[in-house]
């Protein structure tokens, strides 16, 4: 049932910032002529007061639900966006864009600079979850929205819901954070940097001039190995491999593979590298380590911007961005007297619950919506 | 304090397994003229009846205390190994070897094979925790040792703690198993692989073929750089990094380092690549991986052939072996009416504890031996 819900669904792209308008960047760079890829799904209604904006992961695209004329697989949260579901479009206007830098239809370091006829390739700017966060308003500007009824996100998605909420105060009613926190740990930066290595290290990368050429495969392929193992958890891992040999009986002491895990995670990297450009992967990661919604000074100083009402979500397996961290900015959030909701989901799935773990997150997401309705 | 005590030391070399008594392998492969490389720390008394075996971990090697000639470093468990030490070598003759796989003196695929005059590399046969036991096993008869006091290992030490005890039953009075499971789980073959991809994937990995060319340094760097975060805890890295940033006051907003935490992955995998064969290290992890146990049935059936008293130290960061883990095996040994402690030492320093939280493991190393020297 959960993959049916919004049929089939078109990409749209908007085109912002154009030259000499250009986007000053948080370093301070200017980039123009960005182009967003986004998806709807819903009605806009009359008073422009029922939209949803919601923020994908840092693979992810504006394909957050329905289906692509001809696909099999629907879009990344479509258990969660559809008639009835979660968000639910027979009320709400869903919105998913695609973030700047990455290479789903948003201008990134894969796509052609209009002043050079060429990839940007690393001449692409550096940016940040608050450009994205930027360009996404314009967007919403664009749309005829002044404000939203509330926005949500998961993992990098995450990051950008508490960006929004205190750099534009008032934009949004409500706000729903999962599987996050409010600034990057050592773990977390050092995990990233080992990924980028991995794609720097590969000679098919080039200082990320391979456009056109053959594509750093291997290294892509490496980080994303990374990342799947940070995504699950020991458990989930265990329940879902343990230690089952592929097809043998025995293993085969060689350096082939084994394990179902080890098999699991070449193909599901092998099949990534064909989806994702490898610059992007290097920009975004970036983006996340350089994330710190402290980094004025105090972090209630910062949450006290904003005025939404919170629902944060994490789960209890999740060791990328475990539940505690959660704690750190709800306290904050509290201390600043805001209306925050905070539940931990008691799952095996890791970090990736926030896809998978469907039947939790939308019973407390009805519900919070619910609340917010009948209080504004 | 915990610097001193053993002083200068000497590596040492034993040769077995000399054609035509090859060593049979696990696998069924054969291999001879293994040479392991050894050292030992205080006197073996006139009945041979103090010895105790420690074994290193996967990067580890046979000097475990004291310092060699012109070092300034000692051995890596120094501080644990010497007089009045948890190891006491006023009281007990200690023997480290260096295992079977590895590159520190011991036979492996960097070792000249002696039917060709060229290094093995992938020729090297496949070898297991097992094999590497038997070899050690060799050694201590060659000692003239006929009957351990005591012996002791963390990670990859550990589980040749448990093979062997359960491989020769009566060969110790006492064994000490320390951050470690009794089988790989599928995280820790996922975390493996991903290094062993990252080595195969150099090009200068040539198929282990690089011996006297370049050697597959990035690779090998990717490889430990993702043992470092699996040998700290989220917790420890937020300690000693946090978001600290190296010598600059922001971030650079491109692709070179800026934090602390990066820059030390760097600079210890690039030391490390000076110390170690990538392909022993493809060969020892896979050793790791291939260890189970139980394999040959319920895991109490397994642990009951041990004889000796356990002492079982796991810490509460450690997540790359955690706590949980030990307390399967240690639930089975009980079931097997062996004689267990079992302590988990409460710190933040994640798997590193086992080499760096001295002070908990010494008093209940000393403990323990003590019991044991009493009701013997």
């Amino acid at each position: 049932m959960s993959e049916e819900g919004s049929g089939t669904v078109e990409t749209q792209y908007f085109t912002s910032f154009k030259s000499p308008d250009k986007l000053v960047l948080k370093s301070g760079e200017k980039i123009g002529d960005i182009t967003q890829a986004y998806e709807t799904y819903g009605t806009l209604n009359e008073d422009k007061s029922n939209a949803i904006l919601v923020f994908h992961a840092l693979t992810g695209d504006a394909h957050a639900a329905g289906f692509h004329e001809g696909d099999k697989n629907p879009g990344w949260w479509n258990p969660m966006i559809g008639p009835g579901k979660a968000f639910d479009t027979n009320k709400y206007f869903v919105i998913c864009a695609n973030c700047l830098g990455s290479c789903k239809g948003t201008t990134g370091p894969s796509s052609i600079n209009s002043e050079t006829g060429k990839p940007y390739g690393l001449s692409f700017p550096v940016i940040t979850i608050e450009d994205t966060v930027v360009a996404q308003k314009k967007l919403i500007e664009h749309l005829g929205i002044e404000k939203l009824f509330c926005m949500a996100g998961g993992s990098m998605g995450g990051l950008s819901v508490l960006k929004w909420t205190t750099l534009y105060p008032g934009s949004t009613s409500c706000a729903i954070v999962i599987a996050t926190n409010h600034r990057h740990t050592a773990q977390q930066i050092a995990l990233h940097e080992v990924a980028r290595q991995a794609i720097m290290s590969d000679p098919s990368w080039m200082e990320g001039d391979y456009y056109g050429k053959s594509i750093p495969a291997r290294g892509l392929a490496l980080a994303r190995m990374i990342g799947h193992i940070t995504y699950m958890s020991d458990k989930s891992m265990e329940e879902k491999f343990g230690r089952k040999l592929i097809g043998k009986e025995k293993v085969g002491y060689d350096f082939s593979q084994d394990f179902e895990v080890e098999n699991y995670l070449k193909y599901r990297s092998d099949t990534f590298v064909q989806r994702f450009d490898a610059n992007s992967f290097l920009y975004l990661t970036k983006a996340l380590d350089y994330f710190d919604l402290a980094e004025e000074g105090a972090l209630v100083d910062t949450v006290k911007k904003a005025t939404a009402s919170f629902l944060v979500i994490s789960f209890t397996s999740d060791w990328l961005y475990p539940s505690y961290q959660a704690k750190e900015f709800i306290k904050a959030m509290r201390a600043a007297d805001l209306d925050v909701s905070d539940i931990e989901i008691n799952t095996s799935y890791g970090h990736d619950a926030f896809l998978v773990e469907v039947e939790g997150q939308s019973k407390l997401i009805k519900h919070f919506m619910e609340r917010i309705e009948k209080e504004r």
